[in-house]
């Protein structure tokens, strides 16, 4: 398929600069473009753009013509994207085909458009809103209720009496509804504390790759609107995650603790049992949080500190070893013992 | 289904205090509870108890009476799990049921009572002991044993000639028996070390969603009778696990480490290889362990340190700035050069 | 199966020291190893040899005869994996063997000898090398290229696009090719950047168990050939990891950061997005990485700093303490006001 810049430019809304008859081979970003190409460019990467063999670009108002076409537009990435997606993008599964070697309970309803790939399951009494399409292999337990135009990935599972939320995304073998870790020790041996909640999880949502969130002991472990998690994420039981929140891969919440709205947490940060953080906070990778963080704040570290004095605690450790000597030589000049 | 204060008593053997007349909706923890339910109170958290509009509750002795009916019983968290259970909980699947579109090897050995889900395969001379139940999707090689009673959740991996002992329960995509991570450098490439040994997992152990045990190289990898295992676990090839101990999400433990009996690690923990972690050690959250632990001790921070110094540390560590500028005006009224 | 000494010695071509016709029962490692048995040993093990009740022992020439037969050889780790391997490995699945529960779209094209097995699915357009080993319910995706001899263990998801080169191998539960985490905060939400590359995987990269190595956002995440990959690593969206690279179990690589050849990262490393690793870099376990490493350092701690630096500050760090109280009693001796 070649298609024009001009095509491309109706396509996206955008005004041609330059050769809008110039044909165009294939859309790839400005590391990967070849001769032939559209590329994306912002202006922060003009150098890059030089450079590039590209024929043309999608770009903002604020980069300057160089002698190749260009579209502008004011949101070039979404344009690109747009681009990339009817070049080479892939149709999404039909709509309304459930393959004969899924297994849906008799007492199960589908609502109208549903998509249920090969292998996949779908317990007693469960509950699909329209347009949901389950890939491959999905496994939905028993009286669960998944909104309108969810898509589970391949693999995914999805525990007994769980609720999903419209539009929420999950991918390849997250596993939503998984027993909470609760023992109690007695007798020498942890005994477990029966897991009988579920899993709520609100409207657009999306969750990672491989990511886990347990159900709750009782009632439920809820993940808010909008809320964003990636791959390797382990949320646990009878957690609250508040709205529009941004968990980064391999962030570990532990149980019964909460968030505000809009908080961030960054790759591997890990919150203790029981915590609250607050509104719109940001972690740092890695900040372990062993106390309440409260709202509007920026932590870091292990334990979680604010961001100012973290950073200038670890601009100082570098000096700990010349602190140290400096320390002896003047406990030596002012003549003061050397302890034990 | 509605029951009584009286019925609910009756079921979990307690003491009505107060109307046992009185019809109960539903059961629910303090947090989530509505007029008409049931809820689980503890002296801890009388106050919420108070404002909580539910109609009554299961408690301890200690807890007094206020107005509302409660069931009295010696340990009311697992009084309330039974009542949760008996109102909403779901039953276990029909013991017995092989579904048909499983994939069971001629030379797999079902005790009585094993049930099978859609999708699920059993290897070949694998044996799988009484009232075991394997969920939809779960895949178990050639050449394995698994006890009585085990719970394998949906999509669980178990790869050839492992073995789980009785009771074990695998949550969903969990992996047991992968290759462990055994490379060679040689002419410039890591050369694969076969991996050819296996897992044992010994009666009793629970294994989280998503956790993964890798098979020795020559000989077993082992987690000791009745270990809890929490989600996203890494337990690395060789390695020998205690009985009783505890690991909380997102652990990790290298290669042909041992850990003695009941210890815990919180989350996010990693122990390198070849390392000791004696008896009844506690491990805080994100500890890493680059030396072998003595037993019965308490280890924090990375590297891990004893938890007494190590909080000492943490407290100090906050005033390095200050500290540093204190030896600069100290090095200066004495007189002394700046290094460097 | 009992065989002698010499037989054993046949098979990896090893010379005999002692008595050749003594039969072997089965090979095991030194700490599991029983009467009967043959086992492995090394010079760093000759105390472990000598009360090992073990009959016979694989040995490289620098172990001395102890009575016992000897079979030695110069690479002894490999020979006795082959002696391990005849005696009680299992057989490769028989070659070319389509399961017909499997689902392979009409227009996927399968090599010579590629063996599919139970459940697995294999997408509209997809090519599968000669050789290749598609496990009991492995799902891969759309227009996928799979080279020769690859192996995808059970439930691997790989999705529409991604290439993976000969001999790769991926361990259960892994997800290649999920959509990278990409999102714009816009009008109160976070708005999805659509992720519409893909994913390369380069000759001979190991993959293992649960890992998840996400799609670019319009170009490819890519892994450098020869390159080894633990459980539970998380490779984010647009990173390229170079040749030949060793990434330890729970290691997370945020997007579009870069790495050399010969990287060494050890277990739970993170590095943060758009940062570089320079070849044969070696960070030790947990490091953080915020800022580019040059190549050929190793580099420890968070944030990372060189191994030495970072090594003479956690010894101090554990004195901190002492030093803070030396401080006081310094300022008191000097007659200094205390700040604050």
């Amino acid at each position: 398929m070649t298609v024009t810049v001009r095509q491309l430019a109706d396509w996206v809304r955008g005004e041609v600069l330059g050769d809008g008859d110039l044909p165009i081979a294939d859309a790839r970003p400005l590391a990967d473009a070849r001769p032939g190409d559209i590329t994306l460019v912002d202006d922060r990467h003009l150098g890059a753009w030089h450079a590039c063999p590209a024929a043309a670009a999608v770009a903002p108002p604020s980069v300057p013509v160089n002698g190749r076409p260009l579209i502008r537009v004011a949101d070039p990435l979404m344009a690109f994207a747009g681009i990339v997606q009817r070049l080479r993008g892939r149709p999404p599964l039909p709509a309304g085909t459930v393959d004969p070697s899924a297994h849906v309970h008799p007492t199960a309803k589908l609502a109208a458009g549903v998509s249920v790939g090969p292998f996949a399951v779908v317990g007693e009494g469960t509950e699909v809103g329209a347009g949901a399409v389950l890939h491959a292999g999905a496994v939905v337990g028993r009286g669960c209720r998944l909104g309108a135009d969810v898509t589970l990935h391949p693999r995914v599972v999805v525990y007994d009496d769980c609720t999903l939320g419209d539009r929420v995304v999950v991918h390849a073998n997250a596993v939503i509804g998984a027993d909470g870790f609760g023992y109690r020790f007695q007798d020498g041996r942890h005994a477990k504390v029966p897991q009988l909640g579920w899993v709520e999880v609100e409207a657009d949502v999306e969750i990672g790759a491989g990511s886990t969130i347990d159900r709750g002991t009782f009632g439920p472990t809820r993940i808010g609107a909008g809320t964003k998690i990636d791959n390797l994420v382990m949320i646990g039981h009878n957690v609250q995650i508040g709205r529009h929140n941004v968990l980064a891969a391999q962030v570990g919440i532990a149980g019964s603790s909460t968030t505000g709205d809009y908080v961030v947490m960054a790759g591997q940060c890990g919150v203790a049992d029981h915590m609250h953080v607050g509104d719109r906070v940001v972690l740092g990778a890695k900040t372990g949080v062993i106390t309440d963080i409260p709202p509007g704040t920026r932590y870091l570290g292990y334990p979680a500190r604010p961001e100012g004095l973290k950073k200038r605690v670890w601009v100082t450790q570098d000096h700990l070893p010349e602190m140290r000597r400096d320390l002896k030589k003047i406990k030596a000049a002012l003549g003061m013992e050397e302890a034990g």
